[in-house]
């Protein structure tokens, strides 16, 4: 079949909306429309070719919501209709990961997801010349017809609107999972946030859930505080105007002679090392959890004194919120519906696919917590 | 009264042995006759120089055994001839860490215990001409007698040798708690062990006792393979025989086609940065737990590419191996003496304290495991 998707031809380039072919899912694969797609930071860190594992041509997008049109051979957990959000950490609950049951980090497709590629080896999508187009992060939302692995795929109610549960295949799930899975935050817990962007705002929001008594953001943007007080902020701490941002968390957390201050939690949505450091540092010491959800530039590399983590510091970090996709996303979606988290007032604009790159613009220019893209 | 010690005059230089002054104990405070002492690498750390909080004139050691001669005003857990071992992390109940029941990192008398001073800011010790001579980690034991806090005394079965059980007071609780209390080892785990000196074989036996399937020790010496193995050690890696370390350990530990290999628990007890590192990405994937033990010379940091955290493991650090000395050290002294962990195998030299600067040269040879020096 044909279909219309934002093609990534060249790192660095914006992208091209054009008709690609697509062919139709294989054994153990899933047809699946796409309604509608964020667009995360980690697609523009591809994009832009600063990942140095981005291959091109490729489709990218990977934090979406649409419906199964058709499953191929052998596929049992879903039908046509069904309503779904793609999984870029897929949950086949097979492997010797899943079955650990100590990790979300599926290793059934790894190999073939990270070389831009179906489980069997080969692309679905292709330019209309033929040449192959690479899938990204197993998903590749940025067309309105994609191909998925079942396992990759997680069904989700039929009356949750897609132009909002896309955000849960991405950003809603990673902050609210640091905060429930990753670090098992409890009632009454101190925290930091690093970085109010859109994992910011959902790691407080997810901050609230659990309960905790009070939660620091931190950012360079005055601009961040409004919007994250309504999350359940309770402190904003911009680095710019205090002269140690780690010595003011310490003096914030501190509660009488004979205690030191620090916070019991804090996370990273930053992506940048120094922060990293800070997060940590500004951790308690004796049992102080400091959680990198960022993604670093390559090569970058964290650091501090071992006597941070002697002094019982732990640095920890995650990936898709520590979620097991299949199993925990729908959960995320019912939380939603319920109205036990928020998600509409991060969805800030609405783009059509032609507009995608208007999208990376008001990214870049912090114009947007998330820009969405509907069919 | 007078007592007799060995008295590190100057940062570098042997230790003097001499008679001392020592002023009796204050309120809140105990005498003690220490019997037996450890010589450890934290007081060459010390001695040497090295350490940058290092304070002189003073009276190192901190891994004894002793009695109680006398208590002062106020003392209600202690009484002339308790037999006991001091704890350089003291546990006083009561300040907001231990309350915490997190950590053992009691904070009550931290800030003069730093110092080299008692908890009033005065010194017990002093020069037969009057100099103050500074206590060290608020032990001293390198002294015939010495005066400590109450809450820094752990009290300890009467029947169990001193010239054993003074290894309690640091290496041996150091090792067995990394892995019982800080890293929280499981039956059936697979575990690495950089360094097999005497905090490494102690890491190995709370391994055994953890009920671990795999012990991986890891040193630069073929000689500590023979010794490591009657403690636990299931298999020996020679970094110097192999291309890569950590990849000889995930080669090891690789279980099946569908499993990425690393161990479960990984351990530093060498102190080298470079080894904190290669312990920490020897770990698994998605849920592998490194413990950092050994201490960083000054300034020294760690570091590693967040994608290691992010990709599920944990950094973590252990100081006196998480152990609440007061509360824990009675039952590492039990263990000892219905045979669940073994000492006297480790403990290779025993000293007078006219000699214990031979103890010293022992260790920087790599002859002894533990050298003691016995009143």
């Amino acid at each position: 079949m044909r279909t219309r998707a934002a093609v990534a031809l060249e790192a660095g380039k914006p992208l091209e909306v054009m008709d690609v072919n697509l062919d139709g899912p294989k054994a153990g694969e899933v047809l699946v429309e796409i309604k509608a797609t964020g667009i995360c930071h980690t697609d523009e860190f591809t994009r832009s070719g600063a990942d140095p594992e981005g291959i091109f041509p490729a489709i990218l997008g990977h934090e979406g919501a649409g419906v199964v049109l058709e499953v191929g051979e052998g596929v049992t957990t879903l039908s046509p209709g069904d309503h779904v959000i793609p999984l870029y950490t897929p949950e086949c609950r097979e492997c010797y990961s899943c079955r650990s049951g100590k990790t979300n980090l599926c290793t059934a497709i790894r190999g073939t997801q990270g070389q831009g590629l179906m489980p069997d080896g080969t692309t679905r999508f292709s330019m209309l010349d033929g040449t192959p187009i690479h899938h990204y992060m197993g998903c590749s939302t940025f067309a309105n017809h994609t191909v998925m692995p079942e396992i990759a795929l997680a069904k989700v109610r039929e009356d949750a609107p897609f132009d909002k549960i896309c955000y849960i295949g991405c950003g809603v799930t990673t902050g609210i999972g640091a905060v429930i899975n990753t670090a098992g935050v409890e009632i009454g817990s101190t925290a930091a946030v690093f970085g109010l962007g859109g994992i910011g705002l959902n790691v407080i929001q997810g901050l609230r859930m659990a309960g905790a008594d009070m939660i620091i953001g931190v950012d360079l943007n005055d601009n961040k505080e409004e919007m994250a007080r309504k999350f359940g902020m309770t402190h904003f701490i911009n680095p710019k105007k205090v002269e140690n941002t780690v010595q003011e968390i310490v003096k914030l957390t501190q509660r009488g002679d004979d205690h030191l201050g620090g916070v019991d939690y804090s996370f990273d949505a930053t992506g940048n090392v120094n922060v990293m450091r800070d997060a940590l540092e500004c951790s308690h010491r004796g049992w102080g959890v400091s959680v990198v959800i960022g993604v670093a530039p390559a090569g970058a590399e964290i650091s501090t004194r071992p006597f941070q983590l002697v002094t019982g510091r732990v640095w920890k970090g995650t990936a898709f919120g520590g979620a097991k996709g299949r199993s925990e996303v729908p959960k995320f979606v019912d939380w939603y519906m319920n109205g036990k988290i928020e998600i509409d007032p991060m969805i800030t604009h609405k783009l059509t696919l032609d507009r995608i790159n208007e999208g990376f613009e008001l990214m870049h220019e912090g114009k947007s917590i998330r820009a969405v893209v509907e069919f």
